[in-house]
């Protein structure tokens, strides 16, 4: 086989994916082993794709210890549709829904919830240009909540909850997070939560499919809006069904089920949480060293998926992505509510891809400092 | 290259694809020639995707001749979310919809249009169990109804439309089509309809993208209900971005611009339609040729897409499923609600197929008839 030139891929989402996951996938695109039929073609209520949809479910569970009373769904429409199927779905009319605003993807969360009924922002750093996660003490939970709705990480602003909302502070409301761009980067108590869920196309697999994580009790708030709710947005309809209510995106699904076993051969999430420290700090090391770099999110609040920075002007900014494209590293434009570069480097961005981009940083610096 | 085993898959969706578009796939799966980045990978917002984007929409203007009038979207959730996004975005309040019930899809999409407002079946042929597509005279539209929603191809029953409702019948109606299982398998008359939806599984594509083209001024009832309507079941939203609102389902829109490749190098909508007629028909005579088989679509309505048939007894049919498969034909069992067997034969499924099951069907008669 000819080498095939792949560059560094820093975007922040659809984003790279383990070379082995993209090569198994290859290798079996014609026809599955022994199936004889295209994973792009095979129906889902085949056996070998029952069989498929049933191995990453249980992978997932393996990887996050999810417990015995949540279901894992896998649903379409990524976050986006999300930010209306929580509403819809837990919030029954009356109701307070609580959101904590810690960025552009919260605030959309907002915008949709407000669609549908009664939202509380009960902690904000907008003030902040979202460059920190609120502290405990800034949040400020409406008693009786249906929910309380957090962003475990913000991909455009960089930033991280490193702790979950503390349980003396939001008590018995039920938490939802949109774990999207940090989703098993890092070990994560399910047990701590209501709902998750996360876009695939970060850390899970490529774009087209979503996973939900829901505990079995929120299912009872979907049953009871079921006569309005659209089948499709129906949380307890698509657990009902194990996620074949109608046909699901059986490529992606595939795909996500493939990166689930690499995470598992990785070591799973402690593992790959370490790698993921050691990439991250590699490069916020790099921004701190002289001050010629600026990184954008307060210190204890930096994000291991995204790392923002700015350089000392823009033109600086314009001639740092120019040449650092040109020398294979791709996507490091930053979100233009930020400015400046953004690395996103999820589980399957390679380390020597950091590495590389440090010394590239420390070149420029020298060059154009 | 070794040889790979692919058998014969009649499956009713996902089905079939072209070879020529799954070997593309798997050439280029590493990494899109000359960008270094794999389609699984691609950021949806980079020049690379958005160039593949605007090919796939105008293969598919060049290919139905779509007017300047109307837009192509690739959305998300297959048919059953638009059975819910077209009454939410067309269906205003205290207006009514009108609906042709032609088979269990059908009967879907009415269900979730109740949900959301008043809905008027004007036409059904449930009584003969779907088993025929209603003449022009049983169809009473409602007056000044918000839209007539028709299902072109029954997937289940084997029903087809020959000829749209005609012009004398629906007056000024806007006629929605749930053209899933049919689509661009002949030539449609885009300009006829306000609304055509097509999940991409059984003609477009694999599993994962939606397609819908859309009459502009359909639009403005989407931006009329926006208050109410999540953002991500709104067609003017997705029309006013470009389908790309969200990050939309990267690999399945790559996908299915390969295929509308593949259809143009065919010869385009009339050219794939004739050889459909070529294949179905060997079929249906075969069918007919003693009575040993039975269809169970009224023969105007047979579907050159979904071929329905019985044979004499349930313990044949079994008899015939396991045999027809241990042969490498696969996917032929029937739909429960119809039982015994459906060849589904989309556009992509070879002649040479349907010549080895009707090879197959009459030695199996000749056996156990």
């Amino acid at each position: 086989m000819t080498t095939i030139h792949r560059v560094f891929n820093f975007a922040a989402g659809p984003a790279v994916l383990p070379v082995p996951v993209l090569e198994q996938i290859r290798r079996d695109l014609l026809a599955l082993p022994g199936v004889g039929i295209s994973i792009l073609e095979i129906s889902h209520r085949s056996k070998q794709f029952e069989g498929i949809l049933t191995q990453a479910e249980s992978d997932i569970r393996t990887l996050a210890g999810v417990p015995a009373n949540y279901r894992v769904l896998f649903l379409q429409g990524g976050a986006s549709l999300q930010f209306s199927m929580v509403p819809m779905n837990l919030l029954a009319p009356g109701g307070t829904a609580d959101y904590i605003d810690t960025g552009s993807w919260a605030d959309k969360a907002i915008k949709e919830g407000r669609k549908v009924g009664r939202v509380n922002v009960i902690g904000s750093t907008k003030a902040d240009n979202y460059a920190r996660i609120p502290s405990a003490s800034e949040l400020t939970p409406t008693p009786g909540a249906a929910y309380v709705h957090m962003t475990s990480n913000n991909t455009i602003e960089g930033t991280e909850w490193k702790e979950l909302p503390p349980p003396n502070v939001i008590g018995d409301i039920p938490l939802v997070s949109d774990a999207s761009s940090d989703i098993f980067s890092r070990p994560i108590d399910v047990a701590r939560h209501a709902l998750i869920y996360a876009g695939a196309q970060k850390n899970l697999g490529p774009a087209g499919v979503t996973m939900v994580i829901v505990r079995d009790d929120m299912l009872a708030r979907s049953v009871a809006q079921a006569g309005a709710l659209p089948t499709m947005l129906n949380y307890a309809v698509h657990a009902e069904q194990g996620s074949l209510y109608n046909t699901p995106p059986v490529f992606a699904v595939y795909a996500l089920g493939l990166v689930m076993k690499w995470l598992l051969a990785q070591g799973g999430l402690a593992a790959i949480a370490a790698i993921n420290e050691r990439k991250a700090a590699k490069l916020y090391a790099e921004i701190d060293r002289t001050g010629f770099y600026r990184g954008t999110a307060h210190a204890p609040s930096r994000s291991l998926m995204n790392v923002t920075f700015r350089l000392p002007s823009e033109d600086l900014e314009k001639m740092f992505l120019k040449e650092s494209t040109a020398a294979g590293f791709d996507g490091l434009k930053g979100h233009r509510a930020v400015g400046g570069m953004r690395a996103s480097i999820y589980n399957a961005f390679p380390e020597t891809g950091v590495d590389g981009l440090v010394s590239f940083m420390s070149d420029f610096e020298r060059r154009r400092g």
